[in-house]
């Protein structure tokens, strides 16, 4: 499917919503989404501003069983997929400076709708551009974790509404040797800063050329502890690796973010399997954040699969949903529009699901610990068994 | 929703296909299940038989990229899911002899529609019973890996099709003081049983009371080199288990196949993501193949959950399925009927994704053997970071 067709497409939800009715509707959300889930009311000025913005704002609220001797742990996630503003060929402050004023419109109405945690995607205050090989200027949208820019804009922010903020940028460690990170921030609902995470695992696929630009992360799967929660942050291709899911929910993670910046072609039928399995998996909630849009570069570029130069790396596909540990998932954000998704949970589901499916009981760790640890060697000989 | 409502829906894709047209389909496919497969044209003959005799049977090809040096590497797949027949008051042999007949005749089918490989479903001899957590008859269906009648049954049929069959059991180990173990015996095309495997997670959830019959495999992770390609066994409750697929990858396996008895209500919308969230993770094939039917049994029991006291385990969702390294699938079998899914592979197709999408490459499988051989410590202190 050319890249214009598969554009025209809102997703998989604006379809089978548009086709099907009553019980259909319901089965085919049953066994695809776990059920239908209760969407949340917003006031009509909240949804009529995002409307008038161009901003696709959904809500919805994902239960879990009332406990005698715990309260509901009830959280609201805001996930947002955003576009870039200006053209790439504008000036960088002025790129930058743009996306703030969008995103941070999106946080404003993220806030009013109740949002507790709001996490942004990948690399959120510029265009993908690593798909271009090229150095300047886009190495210029790098800048502090502590410092920069972004976070002292971010932090008044999440001060003013009293919401944390998970914000990924590229990062420049001007304290070591100024060397350039894919790095989420952690902003507390106080303003601070209360730390970073990096990037496990980076792409060598497609257009994904970012192993040019920074390595993998040395900062190991830190889970942060928030006043809504215990984070962690999973960036973009790490969700391809099961066991970077599993070293966030062993150092205790209640939500795992996965932002990210895929494009269509390549891995939108992962999409909707990767996160939801890791939400599985570890009995957490997974919320996987994309971008959204089509972003065209000044100059052109191959990507090494015999096509002619040219100059957009394809169509990110927004997409961002949210699943939780019992398997059930919102449904996506547009495949084409800018938009909030805010899903109200209850923390409490957590432990809820371990006591029930019980997989962190039965996972038997410290076998794979010393079978994983066996197949790492070089010199490992894989258990075949051959007909005599 | 109650099992009597879901009895009646066949599943997903025959409400998509109901209610779908064109693009609208074609798009919805294409997010979903990576895109829509060729069917496997069968003889009239052959698909008439099989209606004749109320059996589902479907067919799909899976493609790869034609390669320069290596041959395709084509290999037909076969999933089996079946139902019980005669009812589970009958004497133990009589109900073991009539599944066999008709899983004989659904191999005959499989065979003659040029299946290589022929997975059929977990205890596919008889009743899923745990849930009684009664030991007389039922500990009766347990018999030898080697010799009992059902490998000696299934051992002239992979001879005189000369095709290779997995078969789960309730295994006897009568060699080791009758102890009883959840099996599947790997049976060559020409006949002789290559090796066995054991179920490595035993469930503790709902109804699957089996930790109460058998005890977690001691055999590991083995892979079977056939002549049809490497095949490893992943029983059941291992597919909850991300690494349980891993080591099952790292030791070589072209094809996991997945053989389950699983029940609505409890893992439906799980069913679809966990074995395809292992075939892309781990740049394999997986086969997900689950029981189909209501199976009643003669004394009541409880479920642990405040319900009345009843006779059935639910409904057994079949839905039996093929992922591929891509992350494409094929659609599922019904939920309601019996089936035999072909599915034609190019096992090219797993080196071909390692090449492009490379997670074998970027999994830093060292850092993680570390990190989970440290996390598996009682002593283990989760790495959490606090705001100041």
């Amino acid at each position: 499917m050319s890249a214009s067709v598969a554009e025209q497409s809102g997703g998989v939800e604006e379809l089978l919503n548009a086709n099907l009715k009553g019980k259909d509707l319901e089965e085919v959300y049953r066994i695809l989404y776990g059920r239908i889930l209760k969407p949340i009311e917003f006031s009509t000025d909240l949804s009529k501003f995002a409307a008038d913005n161009n901003i696709q704002l959904a809500g919805y609220v994902i239960e879990a069983a009332k406990e005698q001797l715990r309260a509901p742990r009830k959280v609201r996630i805001a996930a947002i997929q955003n576009s870039i503003v200006e053209a790439t060929t504008a000036p960088i402050a002025q790129q930058r400076e743009a996306i703030h004023r969008r995103v941070g419109q999106m946080i404003e109405i993220a806030a009013q709708g109740g949002a507790n945690i709001i996490g942004l995607q990948e690399a959120w205050t510029m265009p993908f551009a690593f798909c271009t090989r090229e150095r300047l200027p886009w190495t210029e949208f790098a800048e502090s974790a502590e410092h920069g820019p972004t976070t002292k804009f971010l932090s008044q922010l999440a001060k003013k509404y009293g919401v944390v903020i998970i914000s990924p940028i590229l990062e420049r460690d001007e304290s070591r040797d100024d060397v350039i990170w894919n790095t989420a921030v952690v902003i507390s609902h106080t303003g601070n800063v209360i730390g970073k995470s990096r990037k496990n695992h980076i792409p060598r696929v497609g257009d994904f050329n970012e192993s040019t630009y920074y390595m993998e992360s040395n900062l190991g799967h830190p889970v942060f502890e928030t006043a809504f929660g215990k984070i962690g942050i999973n960036i973009c291709y790490g969700r391809h690796h099961p066991q970077n899911w599993l070293m966030y929910a062993l150092n205790s993670a209640e939500i795992i973010f996965n932002p990210s910046a895929t494009v269509n072609g390549l891995s939108e039928t992962l999409w909707g399997i990767e996160a939801r399995n890791a939400a599985i998996a570890n009995h957490v909630f997974t919320v996987a954040i994309n971008r959204v849009g089509t972003e065209l570069f000044p100059n052109e570029f191959t990507s090494g699969n015999g096509q002619p130069a040219h100059k957009d790396f394809g169509h990110f596909y927004g997409s961002s949903y949210v699943a939780a540990p019992d398997g059930t998932r919102t449904p996506g954000l547009s495949r084409t529009q800018e938009g909030i998704l805010i899903t109200e949970v209850d923390l409490n589901l957590c432990r809820q699901t371990k006591d029930s499916w019980g997989f962190r009981m039965t996972q038997r760790l410290d076998m794979y610990a010393e079978k994983i640890s066996a197949a790492a060697a070089p010199e490992y000989r894989p258990h075949i068994i051959k007909e005599h």
